[in-house]
């Protein structure tokens, strides 16, 4: 067992020396607290919903580049600005998740990295384990 | 190694497709964060020492369907909406665990589910190794 | 494979039955959210930067005592009061890790324990597997 730093080119690392987008060490993947921004690392804004989708897009190319899916989530610790609206992330989460859903965690914190950030979420992965049930 | 859900009759799960309760992957349990909720997912209010209370009892029994006990949780995350109260989830704690503590990491966010929730708490616990010291 | 209680003795216990700022499990470790403090608990104060620093310093003593080092640390999570200052967690941090950096989520958070504590920060580090890359 090693620990591995997984890149994918589909999602954008933050600048040298900042923080690593995923790890795995053994079968645990660890990712970062994610947000929604493009290859060029700008936030893509939108709703809550929208910047969920595209939160989960990430984790998932990100996942994939570990050698596992979304199926293999155990943890989602998701952060919004505005929990009143948070059955937006629960439909993004909805549509790219199935089977028993990863346990999460979803509080509203007074502020994301940048205005228009609603959402970030982070996560933990168990890879070649056949995925939650 | 298989990644289980860990159902308890005690803890309601909440509806299908938002979240599961309980994980476990290997000897490794996530618990999402728990709010104090009665069976049928009311929030059963009260100061955030009884609220703690409730939280740490379905933790407890999602932690026994999992095969084991509060004596196997390693890292807490607390999540309270009024941080000068906090000696009251301290209370509650000292209450139900034993031995040498978990770790945790306690902070004050600007809301949780709902306005009433004062309290919100999520686990890892590390079963069949005979528990923390 | 047994749960460990890991103690610096330059790292300040919290008093008995609150938490235990370090647990080993196997090869994993959490460490508790730890906020700049000295060997008597009181908060030692300074900007985000030297607050960081501190936190940083007792987090590779714990780790140092657990037969490890901040090259081993694969997920941080970082609580500040002040999102718009983050560049000096950042500044700190990138003047104590190397290689691949940690995964890492970091939030503003309405209070922490104390008003004058501005960052706290948590982890789990995987020991014994050669560091980051």
């Amino acid at each position: 067992m090693t620990i591995r730093q997984i890149i994918s080119p589909r999602v954008a690392e933050p600048p040298p020396r900042l923080w690593s987008n995923c790890l795995r060490a053994g079968d645990t993947v660890y990712v970062s607290g994610l947000t929604a921004r493009d290859l060029e690392l700008a936030p893509t804004g939108g709703s809550q919903y929208e910047q969920a989708r595209v939160v989960f897009e990430r984790m998932a190319q990100l996942l994939a580049a570990a050698g596992g899916s979304l199926r293999d989530v155990v943890k989602l610790t998701v952060y919004v600005t505005d929990i009143t609206r948070r059955d937006e992330v629960w439909q993004a989460r909805a549509e790219v998740f199935d089977g028993a859903f990863p346990t999460a965690t979803l509080v509203e914190v007074s502020a994301l990295a940048e205005p228009e950030i609603a959402v970030e979420i982070d996560a933990i992965a168990v890879l070649d384990q056949g995925g939650r049930p």
